[in-house]
């Protein structure tokens, strides 16, 4: 039997829910479930707020809450809904007494126009206002973009006005960004036209979230850091290959100008009124892919519990929340819930994407072999408890949603079948009571998969033998060499950041299950000296994204009374 | 003698007096001074809001307040004061009674790390949070931007999948926008890379305050005519040399959804408390150079007296803000403020610009040639009643000063001199005496320049002969060509926006006091469709400005406790 969510009338979309939501002025919202005075609530808006830092910072004696790592199996191209699955698990730790609070990423808007839609959960399990959040918001990405673009802006007019730092203009890494999907700046030359418009060279734009000043917002703990951070970035190197900081420039006041607004977290809430700090969205590929250490801190002063999301499977995501978020800022979670659906096991037991709708118990039982893997990790490398949510999806049969139950508690693991997209935080609260217990037990010991101390190409081997089950590792020679720089210049201490496919354990985005004994061959390496991570880029890296031939904006539009339509 | 600003202690900076107000919360500002309820009202913060649209049609009904125009002789290359003594008039009439709000143009971010600092006015007749007013404010340009960029993005996209509608790439005349100087983006190449990166092009970046849908921001009178101003945008033409509209790329839609917020005005307030709308900042060279038409609009719902600034000298900014506002918003202003300064009038009267600081009344006597033009213009073209604000400086000696209020008295022109930047509303109030006088008298009666069924050409002629004292325009052959397809489009009907410098009454910026019989020689000729004018420009118009060797970016930042300094 399936869910049959499509009577007796038809399923709303997303924008309809959230538009027809009724939200709490975020004022009452932060007094009333919070604690929030109304001095230390910025408002934008009656339902959208930043907390200021300064009250944040009177909080830090309170003891914390209990930290929930939200993370995935390895997904489908489709995702797995651990968006929703925070959503509704916060949702229902509130409905079971708990004092829970979610802390996500902010959307990024360029794929709002692209093929996408919005990206602030789903159905029952959203975060509202959610037109707000999927666009401009609070500002924070106009900041981030102004940042980072005013330091580009200052590298070329050094350039213009005589070099005297001697940066060699071929070495400029430091790209400008934008918050739309613009295929066409991916590869452009600047400075044409003459003497008056500065010196011709190649560059290229990304999108907002692949800017190191995401990363950077996201890992600040202060204002002071994030502008020790940002002077510490390096944008070039000298014609005697010595490296350029944005500190070289003098831009970094300036840039923590632009973004002192932007570093404060933002609060809004979910459709069953549960706090939601939504706040800085890095890639999970070439950044670590949480939101900000300000929002899950400030929510872990301010919640009793405090869900929050790591991008893409756990094999990416947990891991750096682990060796780059937590090393970083001091978190420890205390469960990680990993999303599992019955559709991805099916491909992960060799389904074609296309038929992961019919029943097929064999190839649930065969996909296994993707969670048990990263369950195994969850528990055995990182030292945290899993606890298994069953997003449960419209076609999936009870008996597969079962046998899916019965094959984790066979590993030892707790899992529950959760249906909050369709009915909200009722639909998760099997999975929050088993959250509850998992952590009264208290067996989560969080462990670093590595130490600071190994040099980065250990750290390269340890997580992709103890993680991805691979062999060894291999480095392209110019991937080498950049290494060897990036530890000759004394950056040999900080974490690695993976940029590798989501789909596998491998490199290979075809590899399904649970493959072993591959090698991991690192093309390119990223030194990210402000956020404080060296990327590792494994595969092809898209850091801007184009539109499709029908794109989403030809159907985005306001209607007669003004409220947005087409934002699905 | 000269006024002894620096003594007993130096005079304080800008950010100083600024960071020292007492700002009134902004509820309580919307509330008690212009009446507007607390659910009308967007806030950013506690000191910033935007007033709700929706709640500002309920005023149709109401009269109008009085609209002054505050526009200037022909200025210095440091400016004459209008903005400061538009923020000191409106403290000075709700200092003798009268409910005034004051009405501005949102600074533009890029220059802010140039040379040029902040634009929120200066010294005592400031508005305030300064900071926040000359950074990112409320988003308004963000979302320019991203609207602006969103178009851009569809443009190259539609060439990238197939291009159907037979654009010709070499026409397109959308350009990428970015609030910051930033010289090496004047000139780029686009689309590099292969076959996936798109349509290489040839392409630029403007500076946000250059973009047309600034110019339509500020234009718009609703939401819905917002949404029709974007459709009408030409971007390029056909191979077969068809216009090409944003409504055909399926982009305003979206657009308006990037703009919705934007639209409504931002409310903020002087150091003295008088209620500041500011909102909007198009050029006042390719552009009309107003604040917007729903701040102007909302003003006159709520104050009985609403002081608005026209950029540059009365010869461009008043008269497009008569041409171009009134035209196209029924405005009618009771009378315009034409700000003096001594300096200019030497200025105009021959002394280099670095010794203006040296009494010079013969001068002073000789620069009035400009004045008088202007006035002449205000009164006799216009139809509005003039009254010259002697904008007072350090250097500035009583007999000079004198010598401005006699000439003009002679001229039969109301006069006063005005010290609110050393003393705020206090210092302007015999002005705000005069105003109302001159209001009280009743003889403006505002009228255009020229109709709008004159051709295009006509036009030019008109404000050439009767504003600028030309005997002729002349039309560059690639201008002619471009003007007479405009009119074949159908394009004939709208206003006209002269891109003229503004240290002249002619084309040559060297050629001071009150040139005539000159040629206005139109080089280029741009269709702004959108924002409903044609742009004919005479000069070179710098739409991206570079940073200088040491930019103001330099010296920005924040100290200890997370204030901002250096914004000078």
């Amino acid at each position: 039997m399936t869910i049959d969510v499509d009577a007796p009338v038809p399923f709303p979309s997303d924008i309809e829910i959230a538009e027809s939501a009724d939200i709490t002025p975020v004022a009452d919202l932060a007094r009333d479930a919070l604690g929030i005075p109304a001095a230390a609530l910025v408002p934008y808006g009656h339902t959208k707020a930043k907390v200021s830092i300064p009250w944040l910072t009177t909080l830090e004696d309170r003891p914390d809450g209990h930290l929930v790592l939200v993370t995935a199996m390895s997904p489908t191209p489709a995702g797995e809904g651990k968006t929703t699955t925070s959503v509704g698990l916060a949702d229902a730790l509130r409905r079971i007494g708990e004092n829970s609070v979610v802390a996500l990423r902010e959307p990024s808007m360029g794929p709002v126009f692209g093929i996408k839609g919005g990206a602030a959960g789903g159905g029952y399990a959203q975060v509202v206002p959610m037109v707000d959040i999927n666009l401009a918001f609070t500002g924070d990405f106009a900041a981030i973009a102004a940042a980072n673009n005013l330091l580009a802006a200052m590298i070329d007019n050094h350039l213009h006005h005589g070099n005297a730092l001697d940066i060699d203009a071929r070495t400029i890494t430091w790209k400008r960004v934008v918050d739309l999907n613009d295929r066409a700046l991916r590869g452009i030359v600047i400075g044409l036209g003459g003497l008056v418009n500065g010196i011709p060279r190649e560059d290229g734009f990304d999108i907002v979230v692949a800017s190191e000043v995401m990363a950077i917002l996201c890992l600040a703990t202060s204002l002071a850091d994030l502008r020790r951070r940002l002077g510490d970035v390096v944008v070039a190197h000298t014609r005697t290959k010595q490296p350029v900081t944005a500190r070289d420039l003098g831009a970094e006041g300036a840039m923590t100008v632009l973004l002192r607004d932007a570093l404060a977290p933002n609060l809004v809430q979910t459709l069953e009124h549960t706090p939601a700090f939504i706040h800085g969205g890095p890639f999970a590929n070439i950044a670590h892919g949480c939101n900000s250490v300000m929002a899950t801190r400030a929510a872990l002063k301010l919640g009793d519990w405090v869900v929050t999301e790591a991008g893409f499977g756990a094999d990416l995501g947990a891991e750096k929340f682990v060796d780059i978020t937590c090393r970083a800022a001091g978190l420890r979670p205390a469960v990680a819930v990993v999303v599992a659906t019955v559709r991805a096991l099916k491909f992960h037991g060799g389904v074609p994407v296309g038929e992961v709708d019919r029943e097929d118990l064999a190839a649930v039982g065969a996909g296994m072999t993707n969670l048990r893997r990263h369950l195994d990790n969850v528990r055995g490398v990182l030292g945290l408890t899993p606890v298994v949510a069953v997003n449960r999806f419209p076609s999936d049969t009870d008996a597969e949603v079962d046998l899916v139950v019965r094959m984790c508690r066979h590993e030892g693991v707790r899992a529950y079948p959760a249906t909050h997209v369709r009915d909200g935080g009722v639909g998760a609260e099997a999975l929050a009571r088993g959250v509850v217990e998992a952590v009264r037990e208290g067996r989560s010991d969080m462990r670093f998969v590595y130490d600071d101390h190994l040099s980065l190409e250990k750290k390269a081997e340890a997580v992709a033998t103890r993680v991805y089950g691979a062999s060894r590792v291999a480095f392209e020679p110019k991937a080498r060499r950049r290494l060897e720089q990036i530890e000759a210049e004394g950056h040999g201490h900080l974490p690695i950041c993976m940029a590798k496919t989501q789909a596998s354990f491998s490199t290979d985005p075809s590899l399904r299950g649970a493959p072993s004994g591959h090698t991991v061959t690192v093309r390119e390496v990223r030194l990210a000296a402000g956020a404080g991570f060296v990327v590792l880029v494994t595969g092809e890296i898209m850091t801007m994204p184009g539109l499709p031939r029908e794109p989403a904006a030809h159907r985005i539009d306001v209607d007669d009374d003004g409220r947005v339509v087409g934002l699905s």
